[in-house]
């Protein structure tokens, strides 16, 4: 496989579209089962697109953040849980190529790469039980994080912890999932994204040495740093947009193919009924907009990516517009999409076997990461003042 | 508990709350569960509340339809597949007060008055794969029916059959659910509303007598027999209503108990939040709304009632489009509200132990029993044309 | 006419219809030009309903609220200009009568009854310009207000201004509108409700005896006397409600006889196009609900002014709640469907001649006395946390 | 000026700009006035915008389709009546290109150019009252017609007549404004788009010669002929988009320079106020989503015309379904920024010398030219059936 990705410059997209074919046929039954999808994690191990962001020179397939999100949104459009891990897991390598030094970064990248690594989130810097204690030359990690998302069965993590002593500094490292002292819970169990494990884990006194932290140039740094947060965002709003789309090609089909026209419907095919048209009219303007919006921000995004370190503070503030742009778009649409295509399938199409609710509850439980209000809130600050999103890890 | 009925007129609505603590319980343990509420079941028996919209002197409740519906309600908030059994069961009393004669549905009602029968629909009537075979003063029906709610656990049903003979005509009976010949399928498996038992039933050369048959004055005959259509109509008002209250008190208590404002808020605690408070009032207005307009329909509805056969097609068309209004909002309003709801409760409240998806499940499921499309049509041609809607099964 | 009036109760609804057709005849002209409808006014008060909402002990109609509010509806339909001056004339009688001793109330109320005063607005609590000059045992108002709706023209003022030596306390008094030093500007030139005279008045050292301020019990002082607002409040959903009728009525002529079918549908008529039937469906949903939530408030007020001054804190909450959500509705409900209906008129109908943008002008402008986004605060604050809002004089 | 144009690329916009300037002083004025707007029109024909979209080697600016839409939308913001008639004046001269002989249209091509002629529409396809008469060797129109923009001081009108004598066909002619026979009655008094001199026209046997017939390909033949009415059709999407711009624009300072927070807000300055940020953060996604529908609409609409005759059918349904989509998101997005730009400004921006609501005047007007159903209901039928929309005079 991997001589193929390196033959074909298309050949991830197209390497995605089979896994994704694949992923399809099991996702109704793994999204009633819930917990880790092993062998989907690991078809992707083998896929070779864990190193899909990652540097031609470092080993990986070089794609921009663009051609990345093209594939979590090929796999949304099926498994939002796998589109989830696997964009999350792309985060993770942004996150050391941003957070940390070349000498580091480099390192992990190069591993990563060659032993097809999938690393795990366990940063939520708003859940502050975990606490750093300051060691002779290292640093000790003891407590809790919640909403880890495929921490399960990765190989590294990253994790972050509070430092009281250093004013509630927030410490960020790069670890082996396996190190002594972590314990994964496999405790999620949600209405949705049910097989992204993004349960809980327990960090018992984890030893982190200086050359596992992201220090330099450290969390939210620079500009260039801050395009962290953006690319979390800009990753959400491609699972939504992939999610909706999914939605929208089953309801299709289950028209075409399941429905007849109400009784009272003057076409001989529901194909042609009024309503029905209307509707499709609807999905069709409210993905066209989002999907508009989607790939713009992306384009944004490689553009300030290839600046690196030139990266200006204003420039950075566009980015952030134009995916939390996105981003409330994606949200608001495919709610708004998931819920209704149930008015073009019928009664019938709520059985189970058809699964077709798992897009609602997909895309509502992903879409509570960041509230919604106050990234309208931002944006109203942006068109009425001008003033960009102050960077956090939300923003 | 009958003693207790007979004491004071509020007494069902105090037995009916009664039993929604308890079935509010279990109600997230048997959503996932699915199936039967057997228990359940035989406490709506043993309550007495079966035969709570039979007339006084069949030995009932002699609730209005309005009374009635407010316990439909009342269950809809913590049970809605509770709520639909039980409310259809009246509708299936309904049909044979309105269909049948005296002789028929007073023997009924005091039977199911007497002996808590609870009573379960095979009546579907777009569902035409159940025929009639004409027999030697008695007829024979075969065939299957789907969406068969209530059907199992049921002492009886209201079955129809296509009289192929009679040019189509659709025969509405009433049998024993244990007649020889009939098989529940148990087959309900569905998104939503999982313990309505929804499923299909077979026919398989069940015996129908002349006297089990609904013919004088028969389906949709007068005026008043027209009224059928519309109970159920107001009865599916009246479970998205309760619905989307359960929704909103279990997201209240939420946001009370166990929420903190997002760290850019402005305020201490999430109950002053702009944006909260801002979605609470839309939610107020928008419940409150549709409840006047559910109360306006039980009310008009309660008045055609007790006109009987006096009712004129005017009067009915005023009832069917203060239904049809209310029903409209219902949905509308309670889907809305039913997604809406994570905004104000954020990501913790995906988890599955709190089952919040469930109302926006069960809503959107039992929203798809006949299209909004089309009932806005109905509307339509009231508001331009002055047209009521032409008498159906669905309008 | 007045013998009418005491002949039967119904009258004074008949007079208003019989009124409304007249001003129906030159609203769209009158609308244009802007300006006090002087003749429209002189009819009004020679109708005797400028009494209307005063008891029949001091000469009026003695109608209740509601009574008043269908009446304010009725003009609104075809005139909201006229509808509201007409309801804030009484809202000038209710202020004196929530405000003062029954000694001046009770002498207003008989003057206005026998004399056919209309009252005027220049209370305007926001618009700080005028103050207070305490004299010996008199005041004196200097100062401006804007919009003060219906002063040009007008028997009587309620005029307010701060006094700064008490604090910057609100004094409010009832003055002859033609008293010395008090100067109406007729700038009142705005999009809309054009013919309210809504503009700008002057007080120039104007005096104000102590029998002229209402002290006891005071602006705001009481439960009772918190009425007031709500009354305003209410009154704005009325019109509203009233314009969207309007509009409604309107556009379902000229649907009906002045438009055809689009090439492309499939309908001879345009009263059968199944978008056309969609639209009016959702105008009837949207009118039946404001209609059942502004009628509810209307009862709820009736009963609470009924109390007098036993009404309590608590009840008047419910109250506010009760309008504020039917002011909410009547806003958005009526604001959507005045720019909606276009769509089922067509192009034709934004001819000047026909002055169907005059409905959105009207409403669009009155309802921006207050924000929309402050009343569902409220309403979310009573939702959420069960807490009525603080009663101002917008609340 | 002209020597300024043939210097630089971007001197169009520029001259644009300049005039928008211009115009945005006396738009509310002679929005007011209504009329023809006889000075602006005189400085687009000195300005040399005429030649806009005239390709080089004919004495014009060259500019593309989305070069050209980007002026139109300048003028938008400012004055929609002259977006308007300017727009339409280009999409004559594609009228001409599309339907006519290269001997044809390249002489009104290069006479256009070279003496600044204005074009206007008598077209309308949907007005039949206009008849041929066959005569010996040249044609006689006689009728009416209804919408002729920008008619009124051309030089140039394209005008359409019905053909009975070939089973209806319509002839279309490009004729001098000033031939006999032919009577503009500037009769447009309509509630927006004002000074677009949409009224009526009347043809008094008027002599058409050959050479004025657009007979090769003539309308709708070929698929690049069929480009005819996705131009118009984006010229509109382009008018509501600079529409909304400007109302946004104008809120924004109106916010910023004009309001302050109303007495319940915790803000001190309303640019911080909660919700007026959030109506901000909505008014942004809106406008930026369907700017970019309309920029990728431009796009599309380029390509396709570069190809030229080359084109095929299935490449222009895809220009056509490109062009919908904008054309929907603009309408709508349009609308609803029109009417709740007054949420954020307040009660004072309805005065008559703001005059806000021409905004929606104008776009509420505009947007009627075919319905929004229709065309969702186009959309709908290629998402769900893949069928592009059938060529006609609206699609």
């Amino acid at each position: 496989m991997t001589v193929k990705l390196l033959n074909a410059r298309l050949a991830p997209l197209e390497i995605a579209r089979e896994l994704a074919i694949e992923f399809a046929r099991t996702a109704v039954e793994r999204d009633a089962r819930g917990g880790t999808p092993k062998a989907e994690r690991d078809k992707l191990r083998s896929s070779g697109l864990l190193a899909l962001s990652i540097p031609g020179q470092f080993g990986g397939l070089d794609a921009t953040w663009s051609e990345t999100f093209e594939i979590v949104r090929e796999f949304a459009r099926v498994d939002s849980s796998i589109a989830h891990v696997f964009g999350f897991h792309h985060l993770m390598l942004a996150t050391v190529r941003l957070f940390a030094k070349p000498s580091q970064w480099q390192t992990w990248f190069r591993l990563t790469a060659s032993k097809n690594w999938f690393w795990g989130n366990t940063l939520n810097p708003l859940d502050t039980r975990t606490v750093v204690r300051n060691r002779d030359g290292w640093r000790e990690f003891s407590g809790k994080k919640s909403f880890c998302s495929g921490a399960s069965d990765s190989e590294m993590l990253i994790a972050s912890a509070v430092d009281e002593a250093a004013g509630g500094k927030l410490l960020i490292a790069a670890i082996p999932s396996k190190r002594t002292g972590i314990t994964q819970h496999n405790d999620w169990h949600n209405m949705g994204q049910r097989q992204t494990d993004s349960g809980s884990v327990t960090f018992e006194r984890v030893r982190v040495e200086e050359s596992d932290l992201l220090l330099e140039p450290g969390p939210l740094s620079t500009p260039f740093a801050c395009l962290r947060p953006l690319i979390a965002q800009l990753h959400f709003a491609n699972v939504f947009l992939g999610i909706a789309e999914g939605a929208f090609e089953e309801a299709r089909k289950y028209t075409l193919e399941e429905t007849r026209p109400w009784f009272r419907s003057t076409s001989p095919h529901n194909n042609q009924d009024p309503y029905i048209l209307s509707h499709y009219g609807d999905f069709w303007v409210a993905l066209q907009s989002t999907r508009l919006l989607v790939e713009r921000a992306g384009a944004v995004l490689d553009t300030a990516w290839a600046k690196g370190s030139a990266l200006t503070g204003e420039e950075r503030g566009e980015v952030a517009i134009a995916i939390a742009t996105a981003k409330v778009s994606a949200s608001r649409n495919g709610l708004e999409l998931c819920s209704k295509v149930f008015e073009v399938t019928g009664a019938r199409a709520t059985h189970a076997s058809v699964a077709l609710d798992r897009h609602w509850r997909n895309l509502r439980t992903q879409s509570l990461h960041d509230p919604l209000d106050y990234k309208l809130q931002e944006l109203g600050d942006w068109a009425l003042n001008g003033t960009p999103p102050i960077p956090t890890f939300y923003s």
